[in-house]
């Protein structure tokens, strides 16, 4: 039950990947976006239904976001994914859209934080875009869902 | 009801600023990171109590990518800051940090996104320091509490 | 008849801004590409006519390449732009797109370079888009439309 | 005939490449700068000649983003490149520069996009030092001259 | 006797310039760079005498570096510089380079951290210019020289 | 005895690495910063005694810098590293701290320009944050201590 990234004093560490071996690695994440009221969920669907770019922006968003997960997350290794794929559901009695990641890489080490940082700022992406008509939306449920080796 | 970032036929358009004056403004912002277990919850905290690095890591990270805001969410002016902050509150009972960030500009736009990604980040960081111990942590509770103008 | 970022003896330089007074600034800029047959550039048209992605992406392409020009142009002062907007003309007998970009600007510099970034990044990310089914598509006409102040 | 980076409803997707083998692979793209008088294009000349320093700025600025092309086209994967290079041929009877870029890679997928993304930003940064004396450039024949693999 | 960066338990913090009127201030800092001997420093002045691309590489990397400030140095507030200047003074019975930078802004905060940066970075793009053929060359006295407002 | 990053007739020049083999390397360099009296070093290593965050934040500065190196110096190729550690001594009768960073990468070229950028960028974050009370701070002595193969 060690932290990852501190040394035995507790100081800042990042961990030496130098002797693993690159593999086919993937990482899937969630994240939920729910609106304050029924009302404004349905303005976010329906712009939807008409082909808005609302979750064109969000998915580009956390595409780009994954890309940049090294400079974020500061003991974070720089790797080269192979992939990264964004979907959304939506559903209308919660009020909620839900935003699944899945990312892959050949690279020496997991994913999971890409995964998790392009559901993040998706869900960011939609927030600062719904935000003019919905001031008390809550994202939640930012977690792992799977990771294969 | 208008959606800030799409224009009248839903495609994404950023907002025109050049008619608004800038002025004094700020925006709070918080996100919850829930441990799995206490058991998990009581290794980050002690690590804290020994003065680990873990929270420092995460309030730096949550910094720098406030100033990034821009470029992660793809319809935000980039804007000046004048001040960002991130506070960490532990709740052992609820095994949780709570994550509070506060971001002041004097520019002609809100800082919300700014604060909200803040808070995001330095979620994401707390994770990835703790998930070689902690395979379920969840974030969650990302959201505005207060713009002032 | 002097370069703009080269002193007398020919050296790179960065104009120096610091006694200019902020004001109100807009540039705009265009861009072509063409394809080269009738064949793909009605593949295009009929994606963009079933409001395929192809646009939206390059729009904010562009628009996030604008926000980092002084990072991509060696010798451009950092500013904070107040709009960007990038707006395609299909023009079928030229089997031709138009990209035209407008930015704004409230600091103490000229944004035609902005504009000028904007509209290159976006066509450079339709040719992306598209280079799988057509291989000799040329971006051309990249030019200053206006700039006023 | 199909989108390289669109799914089969059109929307935005970026294109799985774990399964393909690192092999090298390399690009050679164009692009040409044309000055609106004889007279300004001798003052380029002129510099050059002088050893001025306006195509070394170039030819930096044009690798430079040629390692940043995934972060400014959104569903371009990271690579790493081998090898950049840049050349320049000025041509006093069309008024033009003509920008050669060649670049290299050992991953698993092309890098046409890097190629072209250095040859648009040399284009736009010799735009940039020159647009003092010439305000009417115009940058054409964007286009990939040669891909191997 | 304080910290700027830390507050008064010693975490790390960013001060709040929201309240400081933005005004004309300028910085000026300055590194060395040793070569291991007189002919390896030779060598370096030669290619200067011909023309050689090495000093003009290292003052583009040093204003490129500089804007990037607020990113490279966690606790430093994103500004607007209007001017970036920097020359070189070489010493031939000293087989040093000398480099002096300049650094402008109209903001509501210091930059002598730009200055400094700025010439550290262009400090490093010389050895990485000259590591080919002196493997033992020293950076040192990087500070600054003069502060204004 | 060729300049590295220069072609014969001294134009900046990346080097084409397509044939050269990944295997293990690392580096490792140093950094020192003398503060200008007992006094002021003092205050620094009783803030580091109290776990005072002055350290940390350089040490994570370093680490991100590192992964920034293909940014920062342009003609360095953008590389994967395995591990980045930085460690600080502080030496009182010098009034010192020597920082040392070590870097490893499975990639095809060395790495010592990220091994120098780790420590200068830590350097500079230690300087911001003590500026408020020494104002006359030196950093020196940056160099290679040791590259393998």
């Amino acid at each position: 039950m060690a932290f990852s990234h501190l040394d035995t004093e507790g100081n800042a560490y990042m961990v030496d990947i130098s002797e693993k071996t690159p593999s086919k690695r993937a990482a899937k994440a969630c994240a939920t976006i729910t609106f304050s009221s029924e009302q404004h969920f349905l303005t976010l669907k329906d712009s939807c239904n008409k082909k808005g770019d609302v979750l064109t922006v969000a998915k580009l968003a956390g595409i780009q976001a994954a890309k940049l997960t090294a400079q974020l997350i500061p003991l974070c290794h720089s790797i080269l994914m192979s992939h990264i794929d964004i979907q959304f559901q939506l559903s209308e009695p919660k009020k909620q859209i839900e935003i699944i990641s899945t990312c892959k890489t050949n690279n020496a080490t997991g994913i999971e934080m890409e995964a998790l940082t392009a559901v993040s700022i998706a869900a960011l992406t939609i927030y600062d875009m719904c935000k003019a008509f919905d001031k008390n939306m809550i994202i939640s449920d930012i977690k792992l869902l799977e990771k294969t080796k």
